[in-house]
């Protein structure tokens, strides 16, 4: 295991890609015994590396293991802790006393293979020539995300999960994960997931993709760190805010609101209303620090994920998950993961047996809420952590030594 | 009036913009009579034409006239007729015993002042300098949209409509006629529209005119009619597609289809899904014929159009509006112009005491339903036809005559 380290990279836009510095890193072993990571695709890496936070300790016979993957966008600071206090993306979620409760259990999230927060990823230097990937990385996948994530706990010397969890792409990987190591967890928790990418979603992300390869500054995958394709990766990701949020929300907020003068464009077609506003702003702190050629990676890994290509039918694919009990939430305002594809999972989890705990949210943040309507979320997620603490309870420890 | 001219433009896509062979144009005299067209925003437009198609024959007593608007991107060809016997737009909704039947009524489409197939707008030559406005092109509204539609009629010499029809685009463009002229058109058809644009819907087209200004062929609006910015408006057309149809009918459609191995793209990141050909296949025909400053001119315009500037509330504005009867329809799958705001525009005018007969359909096919969906839309239009014929017979005919 590397030391904690902060890496610095230089970004165009004035900002830095620092990584947070709680993060950790650690080196995967190969396959069988080899120097390489086997990707689905066929593919293989070499000395791949994982960087992940933790929170919380391991107890002594390894039984309250929780790994988290992320969305596309997030690093692995889902939390702040005393070596970094500033808010995580999941801030409310995860800490002591919290739904996921860092009292009580070992909490670990890992940044995705394929991303640019420390994992290997496209932006990482190919042994081969001393140059970063950029388009020579292999093709990923969701489940080698989720393979990844396995091996690094693998590393740090846990063989068995209390629980998975994953929103969005996460979710996705948190599925991904269940059914390709079934004995290894106990308990799943998917938020606003799918079970395979649809057509919607697919073109929402082909055209995020495709903007950012129409930006001339992407030199067809080869740039510079100093010239990265900032202003394709600034519209890209409007385009994601406007899947991920929701309509009636912002009509709330920003309704026919215009900027003031002072903060018009002065471009022709420039911005004049607030929510035009917001979306540069959000969007510009995205662009900045996010690695193109890891979005464009780790987008088609989501189009390409299908349950189904696990035993000829999502239901088949789902079956292989063994859990004792799975939460699967979405919500109601989710145009890119709707609830049809919530109600897949559980139904598919239902008919294999498994127990599940199906939550419907009202949220009006769309596909974000997770990360955002705390009020919602937190009480679903913390009974069924308190839940499952119960039958950990039961099992392991003294119930009445308290 | 000009005589039916054939206008050819040259395109970068191989493509020629060329005006269907029935369309006809009006020149318009100015306001109080000048020859100047006054605009909402202050500015002025000298000698403007508007590009046109008609159909059916105007009655002796010129009471049986029906002025269509289009939405953002057709031209006026709307049916076919003898002279242009290939299929227009509307081809279902319009022609002899179609719903909006042209054995009786004298049907008129205009194309949009600024647009680009004929009518005046930011490609035409400004009288001023001899060359194309492109960006020295002043602002429009929607309704100086209706207005350019009013004064072409009128020019025609029609000074009453027996109905203003128009769906997206077009149905805001309707609002905006029947309350600009109120004493002057019977009957309204308000297809998928909005009284005012919410931020959803600004978020999309903000984003859609961003992505064609970052063509670096756009040249900040000065492009050559040879060096048009075709890539911008491919992907500015694809997140239009996006927005115009709906998830569950591409899942129906394509679901996970992969296109066969060799229309695969040999780009990275290129097409592999059916749903991505389809969106290619379709944007590159939007994108070869339509001028991309006429895009952001007309895109804006719907932003800025709140008819709550007329009289201080939706509600004011829309009791401007005298018509007979009005028919607001909506689609459950819209996600651009949702069924609330159809609720909202019918509301409004029943709270001024106006007839309205209220449509929600259940259509899949999103906000484009009305150009597709002949089945749920045929009936419910043809029916408020057919009723407005009766009130026709009865004031002006001898319902015994025949």
């Amino acid at each position: 295991m590397k030391q904690n380290t902060a890496t610095k990279v230089e970004s165009p836009c004035q900002q830095e890609r620092i990584l947070p510095p709680a993060t950790r890193f650690v080196e995967l072993t190969g396959d069988y015994g080899s120097d390489e990571f086997m990707l689905r695709s066929g593919g293989r890496l070499k000395g791949v590396t994982i960087a992940y936070e933790c929170w919380g300790e391991l107890s002594l016979n390894q039984d309250n293991a929780v790994l988290i993957f992320t969305g596309l966008s997030p690093n692995a600071h889902a939390c702040s802790s005393p070596e970094d206090p500033t808010p995580g993306w999941w801030e409310y979620m995860i800490g002591p006393g919290k739904p996921i409760d860092t009292n009580r259990f070992f909490v670990i999230c890992v940044n995705s293979l394929g991303g640019c927060f420390g994992s290997t990823g496209p932006l990482s230097e190919n042994p081969d020539t001393g140059e970063s990937y950029n388009l020579d990385f292999p093709e990923i996948t969701i489940e080698d995300v989720a393979k990844a994530g396995h091996h690094a706990i693998q590393e740090l010397g846990i063989d068995h999960l209390h629980a998975v969890v994953g929103a969005s792409m996460g979710g996705m990987t948190s599925l991904a994960y269940a059914l390709q190591y079934p004995g290894e967890v106990d308990y799943l928790v998917s938020v606003s997931a799918a079970a395979r990418a649809l057509p919607f979603t697919i073109a929402v992300r082909s055209l995020q993709r495709e903007i950012v390869r129409s930006d001339p500054a992407w030199n067809k995958g080869y740039y510079a760190a100093s010239e990265e394709p900032v202003q394709g990766m600034l519209v890209a990701r409007k385009l994601g805010l406007l899947s991920y949020r929701a309509s009636e929300e912002w009509r709330q907020r920003f309704n026919r609101a215009r900027v003031s003068p002072e903060r018009r464009s002065t471009e022709p077609f420039g911005v004049e209303f607030e929510v035009e506003s917001y979306l540069n702003h959000n969007a510009c702190k995205f662009a900045a620090i996010f690695d193109a050629n890891s979005y464009l990676y780790l987008s088609r890994a989501m189009d390409l994920f299908d349950v189904a290509e696990h035993g000829g039918s999502v239901n088949a694919g789902l079956a292989k998950i063994q859990t004792k009990r799975a939460l699967v939430i979405g919500v109601e305002t989710d145009i890119l993961f709707p609830i049809e594809q919530q109600i897949e999972i559980a139904d598919g989890l239902r008919k294999a047996g498994r127990s599940v705990d199906f939550h419907y949210l009202s949220s009006i943040n769309g596909h974000d809420s997770f990360l955002i309507d705390k009020e919602h979320f937190a009480p679903v997620i913390a009974d069924f952590f308190a839940e499952s603490c119960i039958a950990l309870d039961s099992k392991d420890r003294d119930p009445y030594a308290n």
